[in-house]
This record gives structure tokens, sequence and C-alpha cells, in this order.
């Protein structure tokens, strides 16, 4: 089941530079760990702002919290989630060019 | 280059039935042509609400307004466009389950 | 799965009160038969205005969608969806007084 | 007498993380000893977020903000009360699949 | 139990003049019936504004709901209701000036 | 003259205990002092939040400002003024129940 | 005593020149009559909107708001008002250049 | 040239007294002397708030931001500036009562 | 003096597309004729909305209102005005690639 | 291609003057760096706001993203990209006054 989720982050500007480093380190471990699963299946970041939108593909509601509650950024982001469904005008991805 | 759009479609509630109909079809038609072409890789209904969340592939902005805006529901939909760049974190598809 | 959903009505002014009779007839209907099958444990009504908070209890997002759009109202409505999880400090409901 | 209750909580991000634990056990105590009086008889986590749903039932509006500023994490949360009302279409519990 | 209701009134700029003033005056019949029961204490226009600032004292969310939704101009209004609790600094009527 | 007043206290979450406690108690003195004095005629607590609604009786801009800027919490508080006129529906207060 | 008031006008897109045109008519007559007795003292056009920016200076809120609803557009403006007070900061006239 | 510039000061809760009654007194000399130049013809208090509502006559643009951006409270305003212009219902100053 | 504009244009959607054409096709040539002045000097689409940016060049405030103002889409356009001032971080244009 | 790039700055207000002017002198360098390129051909201040609207003329939303992340006081500033394309009634430059 798919979910489109928006993340802002939010650092406080005076966090020292080398805690900033290892959470953004920890963060990436976790995000590909959660892609290699194949949970995560879309991350991309939004052009000039320290955000991403992504769209994850898990089982649940509470998956999706778990997996969510899970990354190292969790306190410093502003998240928010899209229940997405089949598009009665979406053509199957073998269709497509 | 990809770009996500989310469309909020608002048909007057007075728009007779069979214009409406008519509408949705072409729209419909335009849609998958344009998926078809490669351009439109991902199409999703927010569940709940007659609106999408969409990514397109395309050249440049130029083709993103000239795909959009020949939408047969276009004069009837809330567009908003943010372009996506690579993320860092990102795993390349086949890295992913 | 649990998902949030508050629903605001706003019905043109202008409908002749029989054909908002006929549709808030259909809703009605619609609505009992879906909490008869279990997947809208709750409905209640915001006091002072044409709207309601709901919960669904539904197998996936698609099942959501396909329940809201099939409500008579549904073209009428301005309809938000929060998805909800298990909450760690949520006593079971036989622990309750 | 039932109310809908959002609670956003928003920590420091540089609370020492004992102060954080101790906050949120005492937040979990102080919940679940209201639910066992019978009045919060839902609570729900938001996906993605630090965040939950709630719905009171309570005798009366002084009650439900003696119960909400006795929460240990009062001072960090952003609440919001909305007043519910019995709903025309609501079928009773029992007629419930 | 009192409540503080906001209401914003918006006619639609085509309602024949001698249908809109039977509504206002309709409207004016029952409010005025509810102040005479005592369960709308105060009623305040906003300056420069066709909106009113409002308190209502009921009995629950059920009795405010109804009394609202009786208002002839209900359909036409946007309304926002907050729940009131006692102030702590609040000071009984019989000791201000 | 009245005005309809809406304050939301926001205590830095860092402030020593016993400082916000003074704080707390010379703001319920000047409270009270200007209660006494007919200046303050209505004072509500906002059920599940630190704000209050208002309703301030002065003889102009000028000293409503003095009035609230004197608070001791006014550093702290957000606060919304609204110019209230008599209503064309309000009965004398002798008339109600 | 000042009041600040915002005026945005929304005559309906549809509304016939001529009516618009009377209704316009009558509006700068009314304004230039409030201007003459001296309360309004100061009126300006938002560049690029229809839209004013006012100074008004009245006895109390009734008489404002008695001006203010006097107005032919009153039907289609949204109106803010701000009560302003004397700044500190600010000269007397006779001292500015 | 006329600008409406509303400005809202933020001064941090945590800021030394002493430092904020200094930045007070120069930004009230320099406000002084823009006021004596005939830069600043209007300046109003916003009752409630540690806010002002002004009027800037300017020969353009940059001379508004020089000014501006001169203000010892600069950092800690949020300024929103609207350009003016001539009302075509405007009576001249010398009609007004 | 440069002024950034922001142009949303809102046709009603049952407006005939022969007045339609004739509106957008007059727009066309203002738009072009004060493009010939120098006084427009950057007109661009904003990609996917029926909206502009741009940037006029005008000799003040006054100026820019007659332009605006002028548009044959003027009364189904919500425009927003941003006074630009000059960068100190602004290379001549000469200087750049 | 060409996007719109607000940026709105916000450093906090207890930075050390040194290490502001610090960052302001390296942002700056890197500023006009980029004009040099041709990838930033307009800077504009936005007048009373420490916030500036740019065009931006890059290959794609990588090279826009990389630019904009490069900037010194990125980690401070809030940044809203709008993508643009061409006008159907722009004019060449050279038909331009």
């Amino acid at each position: 089941m798919l979910f489109h989720v928006a993340m802002q982050v939010r650092l406080p500007p005076d966090m020292p530079a080398d805690r900033a480093d290892a959470l953004k380190s920890r963060e990436k471990a976790v995000a590909q760990e959660i892609q290699r699963q194949g949970k995560w299946p879309h991350l991309w970041r939004v052009a000039g702002r320290y955000a991403n939108i992504s769209i994850f593909d898990v089982a649940d509601n509470d998956e999706l919290h778990a997996l969510l509650s899970s990354l190292p950024l969790f306190p410093y982001m502003d998240i928010t989630v899209t229940p997405l469904a089949q598009h009665p005008s979406a053509l199957p991805a073998e269709a497509r060019a």
C-alpha cells in the first residue's frame, strides 16, 4: 500500500557540526536499509530545500509509522503523510515508454 | 528531469453530467497518451479527494507547462509544481528489493 | 486499519430543496450501509457546522477511497484523510471504565 | 459529552534525553489513568507525527480542561478541541458489524 | 456550559432583496427567542463585517448544535465554536465595578 | 466601548519554574485589579489551551492598549483585538431569562 | 479615535456593467461625504488591487460600523478593522518636515 | 511616493532588559529623526500588540529599504510593505472637515 | 523603479469561449504595448498554472497601478505587488557571463 | 531554463556579529561567482525585508539545487522555487524599449 510522505528537516542552527554529521550519516544508513527492503521505493530531494518527497510501500499504517519514527532525523522533521490509491487513468508500468 | 505535480480538480457543481463525463473521458485519453510517451511515470489518486499526485519526466519547464495545459481538465484544476532533484541517500532502483 | 476522515459539506446555496433532500436521504442510506458493514465505526457531527468527523476501518487505501467516493455527497464535500496508527499509551478497550 | 482533541507534541530539541524520558513516562501513566476512568475512550497516533487524535468523554468543558492541563506534556503540546454532537446518520454501536 | 461562537454570514450576492430580508427577519426572531430562553447571553456585531461573536450557555454539545442549526441563516454562515472553561483569575460578577 | 480580546500565552519552555510562577502570580493580581475597575467584564479560559478569550470595556483604543501592555505576561502573549459594536438583534440583558 | 480599515472589493464578474457603474458612483459619493465630515481622513488605493487602505476617525466602534455598513459596496467587500493607539515614538504633526 | 508599512516586533524573550532598553531608545531616536525629515508621516501603535502601522513618504523603493533597514530593531521585526497609489475617491486634505 | 508582480488569472468557468478569447487577445495586445514601452521588462509563465510572474519598471506606484488596472484581464486577476530594491550583492549586467 | 527563487534569510538573533559578518561576506562572494557564470541573472532585495527574489538560469533541477545548497546562508534561509516557462505574450528583449 502506497503513501506519499513529505519530510522537511529543521536542524537547530546551533547544533554542533559533528553531531549533525553523525545524525545525517545514521539517517542515510537507515534510509538505505529501508529502501533495500523495498519499502521506500522513491526518495527525491525538493530543489532548494532541506526536504524530500517520498513514496513508501508498506503493509499498513502501523508499519509506516514504525519506519518513519525509526529515522534518526525524526525528531527534527515535520512530516506529512497522504494515503494514495490506484488512479483510474494510470497505465500499468509496462505500458509506458 | 522530474517534477512533482499535485492536481486538485474542482468541477463546477452545476456542470451537466454528460459534459462532465465527456471532459473526464477526454482527460483520461490524453493522460494515458502522455503516460505512453514515458513523460508521466507516476499517477496516484489522493484517497478521499478528487485529486492526484503525479511525477512528470520532461525535458524542461516549457515541456512541463505544455503537457499540463493540454489536459482537458486544466481550466478546472489547481496545480502545484515542485521541482525534484537527485537525493543523496537514494539508491538506484536495482538496489531495492 | 483505521483512518481519521474529516468531511465538510458545501451544498450550493441555490440547489433546489427537493434535490438537496434527495441527496441527503441517499447519503444517509449509503452511510448507514457502510456502518452496518463495520467499516465506518464512528461518525460524529461537528457542533455548529455541516461537517462530520469519522473513523473508517478498512483493508487499505483503495477501499477507503472507494467508500468515500461512493457517497452521494462526495462531489460537495471537502475531505481530509489522516492515517492512524496504534498509540503506545492506548489501553485495550476492556481496560477502560 | 464527547470532544475531539488533536494534540501535537513539540519537545525542545535540546531537552536532555533522561528528562524527556521521565516526562513521557509520567505522561503515559496519567494518560492510562484517565483512560481507565472511561474519560478518554479513544487515543490514536497520527502516522508519521509525534501527535495524537483523541476522543474525550467528559461532564463538561471544565472537566475537559482540567484533564488536558493535568497532562505532564501539556506545556509542550499544541491542542485543538472540537465539540462533537450526535450525527443524525450514525447507527447505534450494536447495529454495526 | 459556555461556548464562544463566531459566525460569519455570506449571503450570495445575487439573492433577491426580498428573500434576503425575509431570511434576516426570521433570523432575528429566532435569535431573540433563544436569547429570551437565556441560552444566548451575549451577541455582538464585529465592527465592519457581516459577522457576530456570541456566547452560548447550553446544557451540552447537542443542544448547542441544535440551536445553531435552527438559525435561518445557518446554511449561509461559517461558524466556529470554541469551548470555554472557568478562568482561574476571573472574579465573580459581583466583585466587578 | 467593548473589545473582544484573544490572548495566547507562550512561555519559553526553559523558563525556571519560580520565575514563571512569579509572573503568573503578578498577572493574576493585575488582571483582577482591572476586573475590579469594571474594565474587563469577561475572562474565559479556552478549553485545552493556555489561552483566554476576554471582553474589555474601555473608553478608547489608547486605554485598551495601556491595559493590555500593563499585563506582566504581555511580552509572552500573542494578542488579537476585535472591536465590537451593538448587534441589531441583541436584546437588553433584562429581557433574557 | 483612529481605526485602520482594509477593504478588498470583490464584485461578481457577471454583474452587468451599468449596475457596477451605478454602485461605484454611489460609493464615491458616500465616501466623499464621509471624508467631508472629517471621519475618513485617509483613503489610499493598494497598487495592483481593487482594494484600499483607510484610516477612520470616529467616536466609537458603533459609529465605525455604521459608516462602513452604509457604503454601497459593503456587501461586496471583505473588510478588516484594526484599532490604532498613540505610538510613543510618534512626533506631533507640526514637528515633521 | 507613499508606502504602507506594517512592523511586528519580536524581541527574544531572554534578551537582557538593559540591552532591550538600549535598543528601544536608539529605535526611538532614529524613528523620530526620520519623522523630522518628513519621510515617516504616520506612525500608529496596533492596540494590544508590540507592532505598528506606518506610512512612509519616500523617493523610491531603494530609499524605503535604506530607511527601514537602518532601524535598530530591524533584525527583530517582521515587516510587510504595501505600495499605495492615489485613490480616485479621495478628496484633497483641504476638502475634509 | 522595479516591482515584482505576481498575477493569477481566474476566468469564470462558464464564460463563453469567444468572450474569453476576445479578452485574452486584447490582453495580449495591451501587454505587448506596455512591453514595447519598456515598462514590463520581464514576463514569465508559472509552469502548470494560468499565472505569470512579472517585473515592472515604472516611475512610481501610481503608474504601476494605472498600468495594471488597464489590463483587460484585471477584473479576473489576483495580483500581488512586491517593491524591489537594489541588492548589495548584485553585479551589474555587464559583469555576468 | 529559468527558475524563480524567493529566499528569506533568518539568522538567529543571538549569532555573534563577527560570525554573521563572516557568513554574509562568504555569501556575497559565492553569489557573485554564480552571477559571473551567468547562472543567476537577476537578484533583487525585497524592500523592507532581509529577503531576495532571484531568477536562476540553469541546466536542470539538479544544478539548481547544487547552486542553492552551496550558498553559505543556505542553512538559514527559507527558499521557495517556482519553475518558469515561456509566456505566450512575452516579446523578445530586443522588441522592448
